[in-house]
This record gives structure tokens, C-alpha cells and sequence, in this order.
């Protein structure tokens, strides 16, 4: 990882080139570690017994390192942590791509496919990190305004780590590609852009009085969804 | 399927028993049936020589079926025709929930988790009431609005139908849920909703003059995106 750290982009694995529509696909390890950055769930694609599952959750990355979490009683953690062959996707909608036909109708979006395997986390200073990388993903900053970690809150969660080898990006951006003949058809075709906002929050009831919210509340709609 | 159909709920198979906080689970056909309508992507997994993949594609629904559509020179689509069991999942993000120690963070969200097997769709009329149904899930009505669909582009075109048969949705809504204790901390909490909206739409440079933006677009964020 050290050594990957070091260059610009990923190495493709006969996993991870992207043979459909190559143009799309991307190795650059900035452009992955920013998907990520901007995405807040994964979704994660595991085998027991044949037969694969695709569970969505939260994750958080350092580094070159992405880091899942949940209960012990988790059964997906359990067979993560048996070290098994997974793959975590990230996906961002960023629009509707209308076309003159239905046929060249598409999406625009931005998605990162790693595969690897996942480590148990054992080591206390590294699952903290981790924890505060899954905090602070969700909402920067949240970490430092929190009542502090309990030793038993990290002993009792199962952190593990999906390094970032074996990833690759696919994105398509820009307007519908239609047919050329059918660019002299009277309809109407461009882009609908989506995006992912953060609303007005709400306090739950027991929130102390004068206690304000904070600004990483405040301000999130503008640190963090575009 | 028919059976199905007729009753409101699907029934729970082991695969699809929501083990881990059971009182999240929902076999509740209108409730599987409105995330399936809301989302505008799936995460497909499935399995080849033992390796997961999970790749984001569109979808459609019809009644209690889930269709998948591409190039018939999609490797994915190639192997989910062999028949391979395969794991559909949509998952919709409705907030950022905040509680007052990092440990309780969490996300409200809705997702959907279908087990099963694609077969291909070879029948004519129903594959063009498949890419009717990808096309209006996109946008409502954009089918009628479009030039018509020609023979060869159904024919070029691969289509998968999934029953929805062993299908389990999961939903956590609401405000954090803290440890006693820490009520007593000085420290906001609550919940950041979260929603996908969409933006004013761009004309591609190509639409001939005169051709307005239709209703369908202009009101989108009206009819689809709450």
C-alpha cells in the first residue's frame, strides 16, 4: 500500500479494467478517493454458500484504506472477517440523461468498484481512527463535539479494513448521444440534473436547553452536498 | 407470481428474514414496491468463478417483476442469463442521524433486498413494455414523448425479467437513539434529512428551435423527488 501510495493511479487487475465502454473508466487515485469522499453508503457484495448478497452501509476512508463497521453480532461482518473475496461499490446519481430515443436514454454518475479482501481491525489506536473516520464522514468535525469514546464502545464494534488495491472508477458526464438522424426530430433532449441535498435538521426532543446547533450541523448543505 | 399478487405480503424465506434488527424488516408488497419505484438505481451482485461483483444499473418494474436491461455485450448480462443467482438491492438515504456519542451515529434509509434469477425476456411485446417501464421509471411519460422505438433496437437490446418473490425491505426512520445517560450532555442531536432533487434541466445544443421543455421535465422535482 505504502508503494501505491506513492503514484497516481491504480494499477488495473484483470478485475478491475473496465471493458465495457472503456472511455468511462478511470484508475486515478484521486478521482476515486473524491467519489468516495462524496458518497456516504456503500454497498457491499459477499458469497456464502453461492449465493451473493449486497448489503448497503456507511464506511469511512483514511488513506488508501476503507474502513466498514458494525456490531459483532453482525452476520455480514462475521463472514467479511473470514477474510472471503468481497466487492464494495460506491455510486453517485448526478443526472438524467433524456435522449430523442428511448434506446440512448442513460445516466450520468460516478462509481467506484473495489475488490479485495477485508482485515479485522484488532489494534485499539487503529479502530478509534477508524471510528473517527466513520464520524467525521458523516458530518465533519462531529468527532471533536461528542461526548468522548468509551475503551468498551471500541471494544464492542467490528472495524475492518478494505484496502484500496484493486479499484477502479467509471463515470459518464455530459448530454444524450442520440442516433444522427434523429437529432432532426422535433423533441426535447438534454440533462436532468440530481443532486443530494441536506434539509432543514431537526433536534430530537431531548436536546438540553440552550444548546445551539452546532455549525457542522448548520453549514451542511454547504460543506458537503453540492 | 400470480399467487403473490394477491396477497399483501411477501413471504419470508430465510434468505430474505431480517435477522439483525428485525423490527426494521418489511415483507409489505406496497412498501417493497414504493422504495423500488422511488430509487432510480440498483446494485446487482452476482457471481463469477467465486468472485462477487456489484455493479449500479437502471431498472424498471412492472407489477412483481423487476426488469434489467443493456448491451447484449454486457458481461454481467451474459452471466445473469446462465441462470446464476443473483442479490437486487435499492437503497434510498433519508437522513443523517446524530446522536450524542459517535457509537450511536447512524443513517435513516430504506432499502430493498431481492433474491432470485433473472431470465431473459425473448418474447417481443414483452420486452418493449420492459423498456417502456426503464424509460417511464426515469421520467413519467417520456416513452409518449419520444420518437417510436424501432424493431432493432428491441432486438438489440437485452432484457432480464426478476420475480419479485423472495424481496425484504428495511427501514429506519426517526431520531437517535442515545444512551441513557447521555441526555444529560450538553450536546445537539437529531436528524439531517436528507433528499435527491433535481436541478434546472440543460437543453442539449442540438434541440431544434422551437421545441419547448415538456411538462414531464419541467415539473420533475415536483412529481418525483419529495
Amino acid at each position: 500500500m505504502d508503494n501505491a501510495t506513492n503514484t497516481a493511479h491504480f494499477n488495473p487487475s484483470d478485475r478491475t479494467t473496465i471493458k465495457r465502454l472503456p472511455k468511462r473508466g478511470s484508475y486515478d487515485r484521486d478521482t476515486i478517493h473524491a467519489i468516495l469522499d462524496e458518497g456516504l453508503i456503500c454497498h457491499i457484495g459477499f458469497v456464502v454458500e453461492g449465493q451473493p448478497f449486497v448489503i448497503p452501509t456507511a464506511y469511512g476512508r483514511v488513506d488508501d484504506c476503507l474502513y466498514l463497521h458494525g456490531s459483532p453480532a453482525s452476520r455480514m461482518l462475521k463472514s467479511l472477517q473470514t477474510g472471503i473475496d468481497i466487492c464494495v461499490t460506491v455510486t453517485l446519481l448526478d443526472g438524467l440523461v433524456l435522449a430523442r430515443s428511448a434506446f440512448h436514454h442513460s445516466m450520468n454518475y460516478r462509481s467506484v468498484v473495489i475488490f479485495g479482501r477485508a482485515q479485522l481491525v484488532t489494534e485499539f489506536g487503529q479502530k478509534e481512527a477508524a471510528l473517527r473516520a466513520f464520524t467525521n464522514h458523516v458530518i465533519r468535525d462531529r468527532w471533536d463535539e461528542l461526548r468522548p469514546v468509551k475503551p468498551q464502545e471500541i471494544n464492542g464494534t467490528t472495524v475492518l479494513a478494505l484496502p484500496l488495491q484493486e479499484a477502479s472508477a467509471k463515470i459518464r458526464t455530459g448530454p444524450p448521444k442520440d442516433d444522427e438522424v434523429d437529432y432532426a426530430q422535433p423533441i426535447w433532449a438534454g440533462v436532468v440534473p440530481l443532486r443530494t441535498v441536506a434539509t432543514e435538521a431537526i433536534a430530537d426532543d431531548r436536546v438540553l436547553p440552550g444548546v445551539a446547533m452546532p455549525d457542522s450541523v448548520q453549514c451542511l448543505s454547504q460543506q458537503r452536498f453540492r
